[in-house]
């Protein structure tokens, strides 16, 4: 038995954590330029995008096996990606120029922003040489690291076991456009004071991703950068294993969906859950193509109870269904059940107040088996287009 | 040897074929019904969606296993899709009810418009007992499909062969939203007065769609109703494979992009070459990846030429891809060299041009082989936002 409490601080709340968020001039008079420091050197793990064009500090971190570190530098505005040998070239000649000054060991890159442009080296070094690595203004941080976010997006909680012995997990992200199942697209930064070897959290990532970052949608697309990464600095010479799963599913599913209430434009978050397939596999195919459908996320954002397109898009998520099998709620009311149509006057009202919420579930039972997956979406809508259409300038 | 002469007269070109369309009441005072009659009874071979849940129409059709016909009867407003056995009944019941009057021979339906709804059966046999059987009002039948469709799309060739022998190809199509590369979401009507084998009709649709249909997106998600159809009914005595073959990829490339220019919202339209690609699938794949992405088809919307939305785009596609071997050209215009980002500001500058311009291709070597493939796809921008947020109302 654990109890888990809400505290502040984000990725400083564990024990030794570090964080602050500085103006380099990458931006305009905006933060633009992060890091996140521990005193003790760190095991680290990592997840990455699934995409082939993976941005420059991915390369880095891959090139020097980087299993321990002490230090990340984080950017928004250049993503350092389709920037070739010398993206990387850069990245070490940033470190190498702030290692002079700065105690770093086995420093780590994470960037986010337009892709094909390099990086304003000497901007970032300046920007750098601004760090006091013993502040802990999260806020500034999880600010610098914002693109197109409406808001920051952090969480800190404490942990403490049945013998009185505590420990602290925080994580901050950013999200909003590029957001898509396949390795979602943002930038996650997790920190813990626990003691865990590099290959139990490598592990964890990749088991907890799949049903968190990798569960949500906003647009379908994968970008070149997407990163989580995991830092245990060891403050607390322990490791629990039970309570600190359920303790990081928590910071990340919250993390994830932040992401999604925040994705561009967005105006509601619904989760897809999809029971009876004939296996999860199958399961997670049909809640991820409901998510990327454009025809069901514009009829969310019409708050539309169209449920044809709920069908439509099971339909061709590739997996075998059957209309005479197939049962679909929004959250407890059922609106089709095994072939047929149960719209009325009455029930249709009641969908469009479902669908009228901030939040709520759309459930499609296939009837097959036991295979289930949950994943989140947001609502597509005018301003997804605006931001888009406009991005660069 | 062969000549093309366009004609008018759309799918009543071909001898023997006649098409009307008529207000059903389906829809409030607007064209809601037609038909295509072939006097003789014609070969028809047809191309369904690869949704699981096909509309009832499709299943109609590969219930009775109909290879040949002299009837199609189309109706928008209502796809009758997820209506279970009554949808198939309904059909039934319309044709068993005007065969009385009107001389059909395995007569087919096709249907276009709003999910789960049962077919006003009363009203579509109304409306078919109006048909004039003997008339060519094409312009009206193609009307008559239409949903949200801004205008009617049709195309009419005449070939001319070397000795003489002439004969016609007619055809029209709806498309506008749903609109996937694994087989667009649309209907497509084909007649032709030749004389053609129903398994070699097969064959030509199955190859040529994959060129034509298949290679086409508005918004990547995929129809209960796709539909294309090819009706021969041998009014001219003979077959001629290679012209033939020819001019239904005219027919069948021309009404694609048409569907394509009329996306639900479109401004323009572009194709993505690829070539380079390690083989032809890959190719596909890569350029329906582009087609679909919704951070690609916003800055196409925005005139912005950011390449780095390409090479995520090629990098998502789930194909082997490498930065330094990629060469990405907006028309002839370099932009990004094995690596390197070739903007300067009058590159760019040109780029922008490009961009402004309503129909152009964006070139993609990947630079490791000889496969090769070409999609079609539009701009997204508020307009489609618009229509699918309001569909139903």
């Amino acid at each position: 038995m654990f109890k888990q409490f809400s505290v502040s601080g984000g990725v400083t709340a564990p024990d030794g954590f570090f964080s602050d968020g500085v103006k380099a001039g990458l931006k305009k008079d905006t933060l633009d330029l992060a890091f996140i420091y521990s005193e003790k050197v760190s095991n680290i793990g990592a997840i990455f995008t699934s995409n082939k064009f993976q941005a420059s500090p991915l390369k880095h971190f891959q090139k020097n096996n980087i299993e321990e570190t002490n230090f990340i530098l984080i950017n928004s505005k250049n993503a350092n990606a389709m920037t070739g040998e010398k993206g990387i070239e850069d990245i070490e000649n940033i470190f190498s120029r702030i290692s002079k000054t700065l105690p770093i060991v086995n420093p780590i890159m994470s960037s986010t922003g337009v892709i094909g442009v390099f990086l304003p080296v000497d901007k970032i070094v300046s920007g750098a040489l601004k760090f006091d690595l013993k502040s802990k203004n999260n806020d500034n941080s999880s600010k610098a690291i914002m693109t197109t976010d409406a808001y920051q997006k952090q969480i800190a909680i404490k942990v403490e076991l049945a013998d009185g012995r505590t420990y602290s997990i925080g994580g901050m992200a950013k999200g909003a456009g590029m957001i898509n199942p396949s390795m979602a697209t943002m930038l996650a930064f997790i920190t813990t004071d626990l003691k865990i070897e590099t290959d139990v959290i490598q592990q964890l990532l990749k088991e907890i991703t799949k049903t968190t970052f990798n569960a949500i949608s906003v647009d379908g697309d994968t970008s070149t950068n997407d990163t989580v990464f995991l830092m245990a600095n060891g403050e607390k010479d322990f490791y629990d294993e039970i309570s600190f799963k359920e303790s990081l599913k928590t910071v990340m599913k919250y993390l994830a969906l932040e992401i999604v209430r925040d994705g561009e434009g967005a105006k509601k978050v619904v989760s897809f859950k999809i029971t009876g397939a004939k296996n999860n596999e199958d399961a997670e195919k049909v809640a991820k193509t409901l998510g990327d459908s454009l025809l069901v996320k514009t009829a969310l954002f019409g708050e539309d109870p169209n449920w044809g397109r709920i069908a439509m898009a099971i339909g061709a998520s590739g997996v075998d269904v059957f209309e005479e099998k197939l049962v679909i709620s929004y959250e407890d009311l059922k609106v089709f059940n095994k072939g047929v149509n149960l719209f009325t006057p009455e029930i249709e009202e009641k969908a469009y107040k479902i669908m009228a919420k901030k939040e709520f579930i759309i459930n499609c039972d296939l009837g097959l088996g036991k295979g289930s997956f949950q994943s989140y979406a947001c609502d597509l809508g005018y301003e997804y287009v605006k931001i888009n259409a406009d991005y660069r300038t």
